[in-house]
């Protein structure tokens, strides 16, 4: 029997509640097989900031070294948003722990089940029978860490700021596979978002996804500018399979995704290494959402995005597919059983008000 | 009485026939009072490419350079997308306008009228009432112009590409100040959007916003991260009255906000440079919407964008107020009056479907 060592990183905010929902979880699959789960919880954040003095301790990241995965809850919060851009809990903890691990391919299944979407704020002619994309986000390159960034005063006194968006070929090359081989598993549609028309960098990741495109015939490839796919995920969300794009315009997109779904409370991520040859991958697998301190600590927020990313870590770190897609059915059974947490309750004849425990232990209870 | 100087760019695509209609708009509000109009046609982007080779001729330049202000249509198609990136009509026509003018403050009225809230793919009951927000984007700065912009071969075969985000203080600060005099004249509200939490140039902006709003006790001013911004346009549209933001990000999320509307086909734009001192602005005046060259040619295309940039021009550099605001009501009245064309055409009872010039003849009657 195996025992999987996961850092557990619960961070601000919701995440502590809903990350104990997860685990609920996963408690509740070893219970029923024969591998078992060891957590180290650590701090990460603006919980760290308050306990150690700093959003990243050396501790943490130790931790996360000495483990299969990290399941992380998210971080930030009002309470550290006066701290200097690059201690704050996002600058601070969550960016470096991404580009110190190199996880530079961020999958969101942005998946709009066909009994939710009342929630989605889109027309219900447009998302009728649900839809489902998958945005692959490049995670640690373009504006995010390009060198130089910085902030000088010029001689009449003007200040000028710089941010720098620089990719290479082979990490546009990688990310492109990574979105390839993900649509060869699904309706085998690639749509590549750029600024073509602008931008030097959205030329190089055009060419490069035409190039990479020759790999896989069985896949189409498609090309948008990022305004129009701001504009198309609106209208046409099921025209969609796998989108992939790099690291601001997948932050954009994919929140704008989560959106449509209808709550960004379901939705999951995984930001991987690369393969470490046995088809598994080290990886952090967070919600999408943020630390939502507005409902912080009232029992209320929806633990399904930190549910579905402990489902991807099964899969993606650990390999356990068949568990993974276990609490997938979980989940997709209780949303047809019409339980919904606020954030996607429409008052629809058959749903359910419930709050975080009670959405977990139902979870718990299909699995 | 006064005759005006206009340059006549209709460019590519749809630009031509609908450009027809906003010129028979401006004569027949020009034969009703004591002004008239002078019109410089010139050709500009793929047209300009076909007919003399390149997409700016320095004749169109001059003829602009003489003129009161310039009616643009719109430039780009599959034609010219196999050129070198610097010659296709976008980068070698429209980005070098901007900058030649200093066009820096780009206003986009995303107006979805009450009667056309059906056409908006969002829910209606989130749409209801119809809503009104006004795009400032900022367009003369940031990653569209900034250097270095640069593809290098790195020793070892990689390729590299860099562009670079760049903003002074000065040029968040005009584009601040035109945002919040805007919103006095409004609902008092502006909401300034960033990714301050990731970059040097958006710590910079937000502090700029605050220091601005100092001078504007009446107006009320929110903070959204781009990501956040993305998502908060579809859900609460009608929270928003001005939202200012930098170049890129005002690319994509005004051609959301366009989505939301309605139809791209509804959305004019007024690209402004320095006021003149009179009040008044030397300005570039485009539908927010592209060549859409699908339809190109077929008499279908929606006037109501081009016809609505021109009603702009009549305001911000002619000052001629009243012309704009009839304009204005005449396009609301063949709206309310169930004129339809395809964009916006959903079959609701008591709209009828109607081409370019029979929507373009509504709206001269109405005037
Ligand atoms: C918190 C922030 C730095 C982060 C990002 O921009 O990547 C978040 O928005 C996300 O999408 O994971
Ligand atoms: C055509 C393109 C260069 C342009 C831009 O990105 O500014 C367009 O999308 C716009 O919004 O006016």
């Amino acid at each position: 029997s195996r025992t999987y060592k996961l850092a557990v990183l619960p961070g601000d905010g919701i995440g502590p509640e809903v990350m104990a929902e997860a685990i609920q979880v996963l408690d509740t699959l070893a219970s029923k097989s024969d591998f078992s789960f060891q957590y180290d919880h650590q701090l990460v954040g603006g919980a760290a900031i308050d306990a150690v003095g700093k959003a990243l301790p050396a501790e943490t990241v130790a931790a996360c070294e000495s483990s299969d995965a990290i399941l992380f809850g998210s971080v930030g919060g009002p309470k550290w948003e006066k701290l200097p851009p690059n201690e704050q809990p996002e600058r601070g903890a969550l960016l470096p722990l991404r580009k110190h691990f190199g996880l530079f391919a961020n999958l969101r299944p942005g998946l709009c089940y066909p009994a939710l979407t009342a929630s989605s704020p889109i027309r219900p002619d447009l998302v009728e029978g649900g839809f489902d994309v998958l945005c692959v986000r490049e995670l640690t390159g373009g504006l995010y860490f390009g060198q130089p960034k910085s902030r000088t005063t010029l001689p009449d006194g003007d200040i000028e700021v710089i941010d720098t968006m620089v990719y290479k070929k082979s990490e546009i090359e990688r990310i492109g596979h990574v979105a390839f081989k993900a649509a060869q598993l699904r309706r085998k549609h690639v749509t590549s978002v750029d600024k073509a028309n602008v931008l030097t960098n959205s030329v190089l990741w055009r060419e490069t996804m035409l190039e990479i495109a020759k790999d896989y015939p069985d896949v189409t490839l498609a090309h948008l500018y990022v305004d129009n796919a701001a504009m198309q995920l609106i209208k046409a969300p099921r025209s969609f399979d796998v989108m992939v794009t790099e690291n601001l315009f997948g932050d954009i997109l994919s929140d704008e995704m989560a959106m449509i779904c209808g709550s960004l409370g379901m939705l999951a991520s995984a930001s991987l290494g690369k393969p470490k040859g046995d088809g598994l991958y080290f990886g952090l697998f967070e919600p999408s959402g943020g630390t939502a301190p507005d409902i912080a600590g009232m029992g209320i927020a929806n633990p399904i995005a930190q549910i579905l990313s402990a489902a991807l870590l099964l899969r993606f770190s650990l390999g356990l597919e068949k568990e993974a897609v276990t609490i997938e059915n979980a989940v997709r059974k209780v949303i047809e059983d019409g339980l919904r947490t606020g954030d996607i309750y429409t008052g629809v004849e058959g749903t359910r008000k419930v709050g975080t425990r009670e959405m977990g232990n139902a979870i718990v209870a299909a699995l």
